[in-house]
């Protein structure tokens, strides 16, 4: 898990801090005090403020595209100081440190990713509850203060734990010694589309800057719906598929970079112009 | 091209893409994922959407400080997955990978920076069109999947295209291999100043964040209007240059860092106050 | 001051450029042809233009987070161009560049966090003015151009000025090379609470991103005043402090990550719902 020899290990840092305070600055600063030769890289800092779900998807999308030894930092925490744990997560070559809240909700999807059955009801879509790991991955709450600043205050983790704790990592110390064992951690509830007469239900997951509708619709999905599927969002009907973003005019649909059908408007931005947001409906047909 | 032995080659990133959502981590990634000991400095993420003439300014008056060697990659592309042409093109010891739509217009401006006359008409300001290559640059269109992510979507070449081949070509990659040779690269017509009857009339190029209007008269054009010239912006006029931001009161007129003409309201937003947005009409005369 | 061999120099960026223009790239450039082994962090670029004091407290809140050997460049410079000076300012193992306008005010204020009583009548507080520097600190003017960029301009000496002194100093530049030695330093007298009839009487410092209200009361005064003391503020009472941001609801006080009492809104934006603003009242009482 330690980076190639002579080359950075690498550390990347998702926060609802935002740019207009030092709060990431100083994460960073306390993670080349411990490591100077760190290669710290913002994924974003911009998640809104306290939302959790939001983080774990950009997270999620993200962590894929660097390398195995990566160790990514994800701070957004509105119970920072509570007891909800702190965590250290494990898989396919990568390390993530995060508050124990459902922000690693969509890292550890492949377990999570359809309602649960065996209890013979369904949870509400995005229910945050404690889950079993996925196979392959393992984890611990970060309960050793040997790897944390000296003091700890109540209001910043990032600072005084999850920082220090991931430079201690990348220098090689090992993270069964960052606390016990754990084998469940919160997570959302991710819902999956289902099939309501004929129509593959699905919702939106994320709005991103261009105001692009990223749903839970995957490629392979729509594909089973024939060559010009209908795709319902926020009262409009949209038919075919587009290739690209600057295909066509008025509202798109399309494969998102993703890999999740996606809802565009051309030279503008859909989420606004149909008053879409997250959790809302989005359905796809067979052409009639 | 390559860099000093032992110093880290150093990317530079310019894209619309904004803080909020990880598109510019994501590149990072990939490209760490390839070198891990690439120096990736953020130019700007915060491009207006879509807005490919900033885009343009902001590439085009800040990669010639940054040291021969850079990679600059500049992703604004709303053409995404169209028959768009992606571009690396090379010159006084820089290389940059955009896609074909007027992003390197300032890069190349030497050009490009005067109405055609060629034709007997003169085009219209910041048209788009394909213009030959100026002296001392060479560019190849990116057609060489070799140097890709395996799988390239229709929607976000810079993670699948341009993040990989910069990471190539910090290895050492030869530029030839990236594809073919082309001659002509899609610029803007950047408008220059013009003589109407005794004023010489330019336009705003860009708005900065404090509000201050730069516009494409030279301070050298300037000079040429004696010691008191009289600057007319939005329908009001500025009799004297200042010599700093923090002289004098209201608005001020003085050469600003880009060496251009600039109009600022000192403790204050000039563009906002005067109602100014880029392409807008800017006249200097001499004082009467 | 140089850093520990074989591990990058750090120099920490802190302005109020905003991230959507190119301003804080274009420094970076000119430090990395300088020296392309720097280590870069962004403290902040997004400052509200020209509020020297929130850069003050942002700056002074965050170097002691970052390893001795650090050099911290702040530009929020209104004055930039005009006759105010260029600071080189060094203690505790740490490099300050500053404009001279108060920007390092929290950085020394052990010599400045209270009303001058020397003349018998007290300033106004955030009053900037010359007050010499504390034990262990010295500083210098930068006025030998042989370490700037070779034209200054009058309106971006980030760039022309700042840049080049540090990263020539981050390979061993002796900072007395860089100008003359000063005695004095601009800086805001931050103001100190006080007693007013049982209760103690301090400000807002800073909002942040949250809304969380940071204000100049010691964790330790407010410690003196009972186990159940009253904080006032914006017309409001909030009894009792609360251990994090999640604990209870409405409005609470607590000990905020910089050592200061601060008022947040549980899952809100406590100064938007107070109306409340940097140099705001806020008194501490004991409960009665």
């Amino acid at each position: 898990m330690t980076p190639r020899a002579g080359c950075p290990a690498i550390v990347t840092l998702l926060t609802d801090f935002g740019a207009s305070d030092a709060y990431a600055g100083v994460m960073k600063g306390v993670m080349l005090g411990i490591n100077p030769s760190l290669a710290i890289v913002d994924l974003t800092q911009d998640v809104r403020p306290q939302d959790v779900l939001q983080g774990a998807f950009l997270l999620g999308t993200a962590w894929r595209y660097f390398p195995p030894g990566a160790i990514h930092v994800a701070v957004v925490d509105p119970g920072v100081g509570t007891d909800r744990r702190a965590l250290l997560a494990q898989g396919e070559g990568h390390t993530f440190l995060a508050p124990d809240n459902g922000l690693l909700s969509f890292v550890l999807r492949s377990a999570f990713d359809r309602p649960s059955t065996g209890s013979g009801r369904t949870e509400e879509p995005f229910a945050v509850r404690h889950r079993p790991l996925p196979p392959g991955f393992h984890a611990y709450a970060l309960t050793n203060p040997h790897y944390w600043l000296p003091k700890v205050s109540s209001t910043f983790h990032g600072r005084d734990v999850f920082a220090p704790v991931a430079a201690h990592l990348s220098l090689g110390a090992p993270p069964e010694e960052m606390g016990e064992p754990v084998s469940t951690v919160a997570t959302f509830l991710i819902p999956q589309p289902r099939w309501e007469g004929g129509r593959l239900v699905g919702c939106v997951l994320h709005v991103d800057r261009f105001g692009n509708i990223v749903t839970n619709v995957t490629a392979e999905a729509v594909a089973g719906l024939g060559a010009n599927p209908v795709v319902e969002v926020g009262g409009k009907g949209i038919r075919g598929l587009s290739a690209t973003y600057g295909a066509g005019s008025g509202l798109v649909a399309l494969t998102g970079s993703h890999g999740y059908l996606e809802i565009a408007l051309v030279n503008g931005d859909a989420a606004r112009a149909l008053g879409v947001k997250v959790g809302d409906a989005v359905a796809v047909r067979s052409a009639t």
